[in-house]
């Protein structure tokens, strides 16, 4: 169980329902698991979710049972709840209830719902009889999850705190002799150490050559002197993701290694620098790239400036180019937003540079959540 | 990367290739990340495969050029294959790499394609002109990786001893006075330690009543004197996963106790006796249940007997009772299947056992790949 408190899933509740009343909708079917969360708490690997004007239909297996029990009562319980326990197939159990309802429009999430666990849900309901319209909706959960409530903001600020103690002690571990695959593993228990409950996603460590390649599994190479190392880590607290990069050299740094991060971290500044409510996410982008460009390294900046932070380790915003053909929106971001800015230069056979932060967007500009020097690092 | 050899990766290519021609289909979409890594080795978080005829085209961003070129020329080198480098959306590339082609009949994994997804290839298609059908499809590459090829025994037999050891060490290691979040981690480290790349799911560590719950999360209650304890973990190895359950009594069992652990332990070896080429795979988890109801604990028996194991940490074969709503096949297992027997009896406030091995059938009826003791152990 996550632990937002009751009245902050009721807002949620109610910023559902004034979407599904405008779409004429009368209930949704919630198939993805983050959204099952943010509505509910609920932390299990298996649930569907039914909102309607009244309730939330909430179907899982005996396995979670005890567990929404146990939450029954407490200060983040989630408010109006029917359980439904599903003791066969979730899908059987999801046309149950829609049938049973006298429902006629019911949305159901189409960036979540597969084609064909779609047309068994139409077959199903049809040979039950309801006359039931499954309307595909697009991000009616997601669009709320894009800007943190106070809850959130809470644990994400706590989250990137203890993220920061894990990237100095991390800083201070690093060192010649020891293998990526190793050193990966101790980041691990650090972070483990430091009270998540998981990696957000597989610890980056890419030394030497390796560097050059921003997702590089770490392997069997042993760091050595002389090597740009690359460390990217994340971890999950109370179910929110924080995500973190430095960069140090192994030796004393080359000159060309210093120019290239100092780049970065011009790049990395600028961006930040760019981060306020109303300005466009694509400008944000910009600003690190555009640096990039005039320190000669427009082309080693390969992906985007960063990634929204939240229940997933990448969802909304997207912090990059402008991509008219699959994200006509213009984009501002707002207050309330949580997102990367990770710049980064990669150069083929030599090495590269990535330096990544977690920030929020404020009324007044943006407040930098992640709190570790971005100097560079000389081991 | 994978390293199924390229035989290998021919032979099931041929039999996807099959499956196309006898449903006159020119080619597979396959979005499925376990179904890519299947027929390519690769294993990455990103890439589309399409198989056509004559080649497997490969969609992936520039995060994954180096890999794929570091495999060409290897003995586990993917045959046949045509990289397109994807800069923009994956799927207007796909769609790129559909319309430019000539099939008429293009069929996808209806179990993977979201509704969305279909709904904007199709009409990214219209607007390119393409006259292609997108045809649904169900199963075909998941039909295949349920019957283990050579390669994979051999990789899941080598998993399953390594899990066995790490299995040894852990009933060493467990012992009263430390808490479950913190011997799950004890657990991890010693996953990591046999060479394993990660977890294959969460560690779960139920202690005295918690152990009445299947899907306990370690949490920060202290293992005591008189707890029973299940421990069921399991790792990834070359990117195949394997998972073992032995359930412990801290101090002298009682009466109960034994009582409840040999009724499981009876139900768990009838399951793997049952276990034959040709035997209804719901007939394997009838043997369990009805071992169990004969102890009195038909109804503390929540769950199926078992799931199979490969790429994924549960597919197919499902060992559960008859479900005819929605799964209507009679589904008698095969040499080459590899899944879970792990019976159970899980009484609400006293306690829970679990037992589970990972089984092969064999052409003489089955080879059970974990090897640790099923005695009760007392600690």
């Amino acid at each position: 169980m996550s632990h937002a408190p009751t009245a902050t899933l009721n807002e949620r509740h109610r910023a559902v329902r004034r979407e599904l009343a405008a779409r004429a909708i009368d209930a949704l079917v919630v198939t993805s698991r983050p959204n099952v969360l943010y509505l509910t708490n609920f932390t299990g690997s298996a649930a569907i979710v039914v909102v309607t004007a009244a309730h939330v239909h909430f179907l899982t297996d005996f396995r979670y049972m005890t567990a929404l029990a146990e939450s029954s009562g407490t200060a983040w319980a989630c408010p109006d709840l029917q359980v439904s326990k599903v003791s066969g197939a979730y899908d059987a159990a999801l046309a149950a209830v829609i049938a049973s309802r006298a429902s006629t429009r019911v949305g159901f999430e189409a960036a979540d719902l597969t084609v064909a666990r779609h047309a068994w849900l139409n077959e199903e309901l049809a040979r039950r009889g309801a006359t039931t319209e499954l309307v595909a909706t697009d991000g009616i959960v997601e669009s709320l999850r894009i800007r943190k409530d106070e809850y959130e903001i809470a644990t994400l600020r706590d989250a990137a705190l203890r993220l920061s103690d894990v990237a100095r002690r991390v800083l201070q571990d690093v060192r010649a002799g020891i293998s990526e695959a190793e050193f990966a593993f101790e980041v691990n228990t650090r972070i483990h150490q430091a009270g998540f409950s998981r990696t957000a996603f597989d610890t980056i460590v890419a030394s030497g050559p390796n560097s050059a390649l921003p997702h590089a599994t770490p392997g069997e190479r042993i760091l050595s002197e002389g090597d740009l190392v690359v460390l990217d880590f994340g971890g999950v607290y109370r179910s929110y993701c924080v995500d973190l990069t430095r960069t140090v050299s192994l030796g004393r740094a080359s000159a060309r290694t210093r120019e290239v991060y100092e780049a970065v971290r011009r790049a990395h500044g600028r961006a930040i620098a760019a981060v306020a409510p109303g300005r466009s996410r694509f400008d944000i982008d910009a600003a690190a790239r555009q640096s990039l460009i005039e320190s000669g390294l427009g082309e080693a900046f390969g992906h985007g400036t960063g990634h929204g932070l939240g229940i997933e380790v990448h969802e909304n915003p997207r912090i990059g180019p402008r991509r008219p053909d699959v994200d006509p929106t213009d984009g501002a971001v707002a207050t309330g937003m949580v997102f990367t800015i990770e710049p980064g230069a990669y150069l083929a056979g030599w090495g590269g540079v990535r330096i990544e932060d977690d920030v929020l967007v404020t009324s007044d500009g943006v407040e930098v959540l992640t709190d570790v020097t971005t100097d560079l690092i000389e081991i």
